[in-house]
């Protein structure tokens, strides 16, 4: 049990720090730290998240002890401000604000001017020399205590307010007198009356447990458990409640109120932005009814206002502000979110926060902090979330666009993108073909969906989860994705798609973000993607903290060159299958698969040979000097047959077989869970000449190539004896080749780490492998015996009931997952210490698994091309959180010193 | 590399022992031991198995030294036998033989006279006063080693000899003279240096050496590589080769040779069983060209043979070989298969081995010499084989029948079986219903073929492997069942399967053998079981040395009555999934899948509820007094829906749906990789009143019946979250029912461990569970990323190439899923040292399986019904085994003292 549930700030006494934010809550921390910089805040006292804790944890009662610190810190208040709780000469008036440890904007409850009652009302006229403020003040605290504390509904206060100003016959606020506010109190008071039952209280302290009750309260209202579950916010962590001394913005014209970001949050330019009001409380600015002015003359001209900056009518105020702004950044090292006010011509600041900004604006505010002396490169780093660069590599959706939405899937790849729908990959070939540009919705993808994958804008599937085929693929391309949006169903006969009410026909025009997972109807504008200097900068500075390398998984020559620009130090999984699919050659892998022994097949691969040797080419010539992993036939043979009535019926004719044939080898194929079926060094060692083949391939087109560093992966190897058997297979073959082409070219191989029986056996099969490469997206299946694309029916579940706190899909599970991981690192490097491990599963681009896997001490990531510079930043975000936790102040000194 | 490559017997110098089999043999080794104990045995040497392994693996080459240890042991038998190698007057002859670790009857080459030529043979003859002996001898010689050595077909030198009785007018070897046999002696080498270009070799060296490396050769012979593969034995364990000075039982009326059992091996009784012939070689006894004698009178006696007993014409040998008989079995203490050859009145001793026997005989022999105060309780538990009690528990095929075998499939259940055929459960439920028996005939069989399948003799299926749906519901039931026959096909539109050549109609009578998996045409006598006493004796032995208890699967009372009677301590895995298929109820439980909120789900469940706790009421009186552990529902719900066309239509009929509904549902629900998908917890988390419903079924027929002991089990749990939310709810619900009927009852709660991360994070589950059951089916499924119900098509390679020693399947992978499972019950333990452990796969019943459950300390294992009796004698033998590996002699001292 705490023996202390409250902390004062503001005065002569200030006990809390910015970095007590778990205890005090964001706000009241802050408040605390700008008052013992010396900032101007108005004194009060911060009841904890403890005190919220216990409140829940006991029947909602507080701790014994709260009401005699709440007491104390009262009377220290009250002699800080010079008033009185009640003081029917000079009142103190407080606000009554929640305060989580992050921030929760609009989810909770406040109340403001706590402390007047009939009699209090009058010190305040007397002290402002304004009794129509202090009245106007009044019936605001009626109508929102009413609302937030007694649960009185709004409107009706609104009701009386409107019928008032009917009678009096005027339309605005602002012209109701004092004598007309003092009405709509005795009018308000009446109604709480009617509806409680029981007079509106007046005791201020009877007021301020009400309002304290209410805040708590209004932790677990479902609005802000939505909140938390949607933003990943624990419910336990509980809220603060800050009480303040009121200081109005409203009192005359030598008042004012206003927001402001020490940086411009939009592009991060280090210029005072910020708006303020005269004679105006925080909620006007907010609210849209008079126009807020600019702080700052430079800000006025940029938006073309005529209004005066605050710099021009308080310049004092404005200096001291100034002032402030930079004492803030000076000391929180970073750019402020602030609020103030300027009561009778005095500076009070009511809030600070870290501001949000946009990733450009990130960028640039950490290139500037390095230069400014304000930060290290390491801090700057640390700065910029690694997955807000997406918006940097993709299109974006204009903010201040209108949307349509008619549902929401899961954001499986992101980018904004928007076409005519087509239900078939053929079709969007065909449209793409004709200039016009298409989104592919499908119910789901498969590897023969690819050529309308490449050629849509973007993809839809009302199936799968965020490793289906859709999204992995679609993030392999940089295709937007909205994947899983079950809510939509989609007729393949009458194409066309049912979404509720809407029917959305071929043709029909869609918008998809697959960024947030949201379909909208029609054309929302969309903003392409710049890399500025800062992008690059910080790019740099990643690369030069950073342990790991980072690869990219591609396949093609467009996915290469991708990898390439974006930074990527190698191709770390070179899917060969995604090779077989292409339409000149699927024929020729049919015809093998139909073969009905060694020597047939033989046959059919040797056709194959040729194109897949060109293939290898032309990666190496891209990948020049840069290594490349490549992984021979991974799926089981039946995804590369055909599968509708059409595509058999054209097969069977084009091959000159009998369809019942066809037919019968599919059924002979078939598998009731694919996933664990006949596949990966499986099918090399039941036709050990398909990998003959694709060795054969490899060697040769490296040989070819000068430079190559070829890389050669069994995949889904669960014993020892299987990589034996293909690693002896693969050398055979590559012998040969020297032998007939009289050149001899270094290779390596290597396994993927796929299966728990290899992770537990991972000591054993190193004798046998030069790398480890963990396929953690099998691993993740296997592990928990979950398979990918079923999920989603119960993924949702299982993340609202906090089974899986995120997706095992999208971040790596390391509880369990995690354990196998680190199981093979370390007896793969037992058996052999040299050993190269990197990761290729979809986690190789997740930023928390990234952080995971410097934590193992793998030697690469590799994902897909457009997160290598996400990579390439949480990498080195990883081995810098990860030297600090070593005592390390800089990572690798030595390489910055040189 | 060795120092020793050839160990000497049979003389002053026997280097070898009984312990010594893998060095030399299972022939050498015993022949060694035979000597050291006094016995008569022909002086000889053994070339050692590192010789064949050195010869394989440095290109058939032989170590430098052999050479030189051949001649020293030869040199040292020639002073033993007194005669010479070559040598005209007085010859050594030998026999030249394999002997491999394990017997392989017939699998691999002999030489037999070795050292004959056209000089040795005349002092042959004289020596033996018998020159047409000689000759014959001499001819046996080249036939022998023309064939097994030079490589001249065996069929050309009958030719020759046809030939040559043709032209002398005699049909019978015996009438053959010796001048007769020296004519076709000169054919033979005639025909020798036709077809090999060179000379017989007359020089007995030459001769040897051209022996020892045919039988070296013959090792890696594809027959004996099959063998080996069908039998087990590793490739890499070599042979030996026995050079044994000849003698000979065909020299005279004095000469005899026999084979013998020291004790009966058909029915284990303890008598001496065997026959002879006189003046006769011992290919003569097993050709079956004259009738054999008994040893015995009793024998005679018994067999109601007129011809004399060796008792009776040869009374001293007999006495001489009747004694070693004895001493024999003392030295061994086991039942001896022996071979003897009597050489003018001397009798020698050819080979002792380890006697195979019936299982009945097994058990009796066991049993007896526990009497005869031979062996221990112990070593009569661990001669019985465990697997082969199966052939006491069910009708076995008669060995003496006639089989037209059809095809092969997996031993996926065993017993044999004999009916007409039917391809649908339907059908084969009806014809049942109408006297018939029938097997059912199926690709697959799923949960809706289980009335079928319990109607049935026996099943077929051309799909799925040792632990697909049919096999471990037919092992459940105790029907004999082939698996995976895959060169069936079935035809279900036409009513038939083809076999190759064979069509195989709908009442066409097949019969089945699930110990061996052959399938054959018509029917095929069986044997019924019987259990005898000494059946029953070593069970109680059994029971009173082992550690572990043993458990049943099984669901339905028939089931649970089988279990009972024998021995099961209790149900370690009632599957609720298999009450739900009962045709009376699937309407029901369809209701609750296609309902579309809790509430219909739950009114749907409310019409389940009274059957299930009838089921229970019912398990829970016939078990009485025994734990039941209860599996909450495990299969994804689409395993319950209607899937034929036909069955659509009558489930939409009857429900009153549109057919397009049940198939949008259908399609919905529809799983690629259901393995891994919608099943277990997962559906408790997403439908908790189906595990509420069930829940309270348990409880309420619990407290219905009096010593009801519930273990409910929450299956494919993955995290501890998702045990413990289904903890809450069942103890919720049992809460809620003794509040209803004012009674309480014991139950406790815990959970499969069959997923990879189940077992790595056990501790944490352990906080939540009171026991683990170890589902090793799916374990391995998920370590392994193995589909059982798919690996079939690539397994029998896996086994061929060595990749699995054994299907992982049938018997546990220790070194990877044991992991697993040694990892989870240690992390157990640690968390709540009095978890129970079991284990509930098919693993259960498999005693190398069950001997790893007993390295790992579980409580019990857990198998089918029909099983339970392997199990308790496997684990009595894993106890015995561990005991004695820990130094203890006897396991469990105390009790037995008490």
């Amino acid at each position: 049990m705490p023996d202390k549930w409250v902390y004062s700030f503001g005065g002569d006494l200030t006990e809390g720090r910015a970095d007590m934010r778990e205890l005090l809550g964001g706000k009241g921390a802050n408040l605390a730290e700008m008052s013992s910089i010396g900032l101007p805040v108005p004194a009060g006292f911060t009841i904890t998240t403890e005190v919220c804790t216990h409140y829940y944890g006991n029947e909602n009662t507080y701790p014994d002890s709260l009401k005699k610190e709440v007491l104390e810190a009262i009377k220290l208040l009250e002699k800080e401000m010079g008033a009185g709780f009640g003081d029917i000469e000079n009142p103190l008036l407080v606000s009554v604000r929640s305060g989580a440890r992050v921030s929760m904007p609009g989810m909770m409850d406040t109340v403001l001017n706590l402390g007047l009652n009939d009699e209090t009302v009058e010190g305040l006229a007397k002290k402002s020399g304004d009794a129509r403020f202090a009245w106007d003040s009044y019936r605001r605290f009626i109508m929102m205590y009413g609302d937030v504390v007694l649960g009185v509904a709004h409107h009706d206060f609104e009701d009386i307010l409107d019928s008032h100003k009917r009678d009096e016959d005027i339309t605005k606020d602002t012209d109701v007198t004092a004598e007309g506010w003092k009405g709509v109190v005795a009018e308000f008071k009446e109604l709480v009356e009617r509806e409680l039952g029981a007079p509106f209280p007046d005791a201020p302290e009877e007021q301020l447990w009400g309002a304290i009750g209410a805040v708590f309260g209004s932790w677990m209202v479902p609005r802000a458990m939505t909140y938390r579950t949607i933003h990943d916010i624990p419910h336990d962590w509980g809220t603060a409640v800050n009480v303040q001394a009121m200081v109005f913005g409203n009192m005359g014209e030598d008042c004012a109120t206003g927001v402001a970001f020490t940086r411009d949050p939009a592009n991060g330019e280090n210029y005072f932005y910020g708006e303020y009001l005269v004679n105006a409380q925080g909620e006007d600015v907010v609210a849209g009814i008079r126009t807020p002015q600019s702080l700052t003359i430079q800000g006025k001209e940029k938006e073309g206002s005529r209004l005066p900056a605050m710099e021009e009518i308080m310049p004092e105020v404005f200096c001291q502000l100034n002032d402030v702004r930079h004492k803030l950044e000076k000391h929180y090292q970073d750019m402020q979110d602030i609020e103030f006010t300027v009561q009778q011509g005095k500076l009070y600041m009511l809030q600070t926060r870290s501001g949000k900004r946009t990733t450009a604006a990130a960028l640039k505010i950490a290139v500037d902090m390095v230069d400014e002396g304000l930060i290290t490169q390491e801090e700057a780093l640390l700065r910029v979330d690694p997955q807000a660069l997406d918006q940097l590599l993709h299109p974006t959706l204009d903010p201040m666009a209108h949307k349509n939405v008619l549902t929401k899937g899961l954001p499986a790849s992101p980018g904004a993108a928007c076409g005519a729908v087509y239900f078939s990959a053929d079709d969007a070939e065909t449209k793409a073909g004709e200039g016009i540009k298409v989104i592919l919705c499908r119910r789901e993808t498969s590897p023969e969906d690819i050529h309308g994958m490449h050629a849509a804008e973007g993809i839809l599937t009302s199936r799968g989860g965020m490793t289906s085929h859709a999204a992995v693929v679609a993030r392999g391309m940089g295709r937007p994705c909205v994947a899983g949006a079950g809510s939509i169903q989609m007729d393949y006969e009458e194409k066309k798609m049912i979404i509720g009410e809407a029917e959305i026909k071929e043709g029909d025009i869609v918008t998809i973000d697959g960024t947030t997972g949201e379909a909208m109807l029609g054309e929302v504008p969309t903003i392409q993607p710049q890399l500025s200097d800062d992008f690059n900068t910080i790019m740099g500075w990643a690369d030069e903290h950073r342990r790991m390398t980072v690869r990219a998984n591609a396949e093609t020559p467009l996915d290469a060159e991708t990898a390439k620009k974006f930074g990527a130090a190698g191709i770390g999984l070179c899917r060969t299958e995604h090779m077989f699919f292409d339409p000149k050659r699927i024929q020729n892998v049919r015809e093998m698969i139909f073969s009905t022994n060694a020597q047939y097949r033989r046959d059919a691969l040797d056709k194959l040979l040729p194109a897949q040797r060109e293939d290898f080419i032309a990666l190496f010539k891209i990948m020049e000097g840069l290594p490349i992993t490549i992984r021979l036939l991974d799926p089981p043979l039946h995804e590369f047959l055909p599968h509708s009535e059409e595509d058999i019926q054209n097969f069977a004719d084009t091959a000159g077989f009998e369809t019942e044939k066809v037919r019968r080898r599919l059924g002979e194929l078939h598998e009731i869970n694919p996933m664990l079926g006949h596949r990966g060094c499986r099918l090399g060692v039941t036709y050990p000449e398909i990998y003959e083949m694709q060795a054969r391939a490899i060697i040769e087109a490296a040989i070819e190539v000068q430079g190559a560093i070829p890389e050669i992966m069994i995949p889904l190897v669960a014993t020892r004896k299987e990589l034996a058997l293909m690693k002896t297979l693969v050398e055979d073959t590559a012998k040969e080749v020297f032998t007939e082409k009289n050149a001899t070219v270094e290779y390596t191989i290597g396994t993927m780490i796929e299966l728990p029986r290899a992770a537990l056996t991972a000591d054993d099969i190193a004798e046998e492998a030069a790398f480890f490469s963990f396929g953690t997206n099998d691993l993740t299946q296997t592990a928990l015996g979950l398979s990918r694309d079923d999920s989603a029916n119960f993924m949702p579940d299982y993340i609202r009931e906090g089974i899986f706190a995120k997706d095992p899909f999208a971040t790596l599970d390391r509880e369990g997952v995690g354990q196998l991981v680190q199981m093979a690192a370390d007896k793969g490097r037992s058996a052999r210490p040299d050993i190269k491990l990197g990761i290729c599963g979809e986690h190789g681009g997740d930023p928390s698994s990234i952080e995971f896997c410097e934590d193992v001490g793998l030697d690469y990531v590799s994902c897909s091309p457009y997160r290598v510079p996400i990579a390439r930043l949480a990498a080195a975000q990883a081995s810098i959180k990860s030297g600090r936790r070593l005592g390390k102040s800089q990572t690798q000194p030595e390489r910055r010193a040189a």
